[in-house]
């Protein structure tokens, strides 16, 4: 099952959306957003499950679904937890300043509280500020949980992931290192982050979904060129049971609450940070990443953080090329 | 103008409480919770003030109102930003571990980001898990925004504080130093806080309310015997417009964000940490803060964090000493 929210209002108006992006029809109005269906998930999955299945036999009331009309599927949530869940991703950013990667990284998730009471949308734009904030993205994969008890294993974290899908963890680079020197994590360098279009259960992943891991290549572009080509499966030290198993340690969460993998990054064969699109690589799923090993590699950045008019997409292709859900595709606009 | 969620479902059933506390009125049923009043205050407002002014004259039907009753006013909100507006106490947090305050912490507030998926009422009991996870209390002020621009200015900042309160940021004080080494803030050692039965507008607070400040003294008591008598207005480096404005810098503010000051914390009349109100003093707003002093005077902690079986109230008096916000008043309870 696919789900989106339109834009109306502050919590979008909650649509099933069918497997090929194409076509959308509206839940019962006792389901008007997505955050009343995670709410009452046992009752309401069902019934959307039904409207799904309608909806791929022509069988209800439906109409074209536009990706440009999604808010983000949450405009507004509850929580945003977002983990480092990508080792590799870490240890690049610290070999980059001269700092060893603590051992302590590998077995015990870094995560961070995110702010949480505004998303974008897929093809919102993004605003620039200011050059020395540093804009950059990061391709993320995220969930959507239920109700998780205090304490829970990482099995039962992940029998309470309800949807899957992508995220833009917008990022402002400039100010990253004075907010950590401070150790009280991000709050003015992380703003708002933009969802997929559309958020995907589970189960309707087949096998890309296993073990808690998103298994596919997450395509980033920059300005019409390939920018990334990375496995979400691949290097992801931590899934997604083992990071809600970690937030849930000292409390419970929430249903609605938003979890990310951290951006996505993957080792070259020789174990190695791997190489730039444009040179034959796969490339990163941030311009930080690519920024540090033009830093190991020749003792300087050279690709500029995100500038007014630049175009970040992100997506994920099935095995016939289709968008699983759909394309986040955001300009960079001067505010 | 009193407001408060009584216990029902996910966000609790808004009434309009009497200034005395002692009766509750319904609001009309296109306000059913408190977060739909912060989504339409222009158009809200002034109807929730025609009941309390109704409520206030016998001209409505009442019931009697229990703070036992009250949920958090808002059971779960979408977000939790927490300054540290007493730069006192992070003085003294810092003095005890020998480490030197950075000049930039007295213009650069510091803030984190907290789990605001869940919001515990005033009489919730508190968790209990492990004594090395080091259960601590703060009581501290908090306001709730409606929406606030990016790039707000103080001024427009303490435009938009719609309503005030108190809070229990309940802390683990042993899991604290492992995630400050991380630098990614605050995720494990924060569980749930609890939010006062009642809050108020700026209005209603009268003189109490002055240069975004809430003037007052806040009353602590642990086990029936007086742990803190502290002004909220004194030693208050960055005031509510101020801490909102940090938090908009990057990025609007969305209707219902809770914006917390921060341990409250006095200096004394000689410039130091003050006393126990043991031994005379007006105390503290958290045990860490009487531990440090302790550390300081003696070379080691006395005061053992809580435990199962304490109960912390948090209260504040008007002139006529009656409650202003009602009482918190929470007994940790073994998990």
């Amino acid at each position: 099952m696919k789900l989106a929210s339109l834009k109306h209002g502050r919590d979008g108006r909650l649509v099933v959306v069918s497997d090929d992006l194409a076509w959308c029809a509206a839940p019962p109005p006792m389901y008007p957003n997505l955050q009343s269906v995670l709410d009452d998930w046992e009752r309401a999955a069902p019934v959307l499950e039904g409207v799904a299945l309608s909806l791929a036999h022509d069988a209800v009331p439906h109409a074209r679904f536009h990706e440009r009309d999604a808010a983000a599927p949450l405009p507004r949530a509850y929580q945003w937890a977002d983990g480092s869940a990508y080792v590799n991703h870490v240890e690049l950013v610290r070999r980059a300043r001269g700092a060893e990667l603590p051992a302590s990284f590998w077995h015990d998730p870094l995560m961070y509280q995110g702010g949480s009471d505004q998303f974008l949308g897929a093809r919102d734009p993004i605003a620039f500020h200011d050059p020395a904030w540093g804009l950059d993205l990061e391709a993320e994969v995220v969930v959507i949980t239920g109700d998780v008890p205090q304490g829970a294993t990482r099995e039962q974290a992940l029998a309470a992931i309800r949807l899957v899908g992508l995220v833009n963890d917008v990022s402002l680079r400039g100010l990253i290192p004075d907010e950590l020197a401070k150790g009280f994590g991000f709050v003015q360098s992380k703003p708002a982050s933009s969802l997929s279009p559309v958020m995907m259960t589970p189960a309707s992943l087949g096998d890309r979904w296993q073990d808690g891991k998103l298994h596919g290549t997450l395509n980033i572009d920059l300005n019409g060129q390939m920018f990334g080509r990375v496995a979400t499966h691949v290097d992801m030290t931590f899934d997604f049971g083992t990071l809600i198993a970690h937030l849930a340690k000292t409390r419970p969460i929430i249903a609605g609450s938003i979890i990310g993998s951290g951006t996505v990054s993957n080792r070259d064969a020789a174990g190695g940070p791997g190489w730039p699109c444009a040179q034959g690589g796969s490339g990163y799923a941030c311009i930080a990443e690519q920024r540090m090993v033009e830093t190991i590699l020749t003792g300087a950045p050279s690709t500029p953080w995100l500038a007014p008019g630049d175009v970040v997409r992100i997506d994920m292709l099935d095995d016939r090329h289709h968008s699983l859900f759909g394309a986040i595709e955001q300009q960079i606009v001067a505010a």
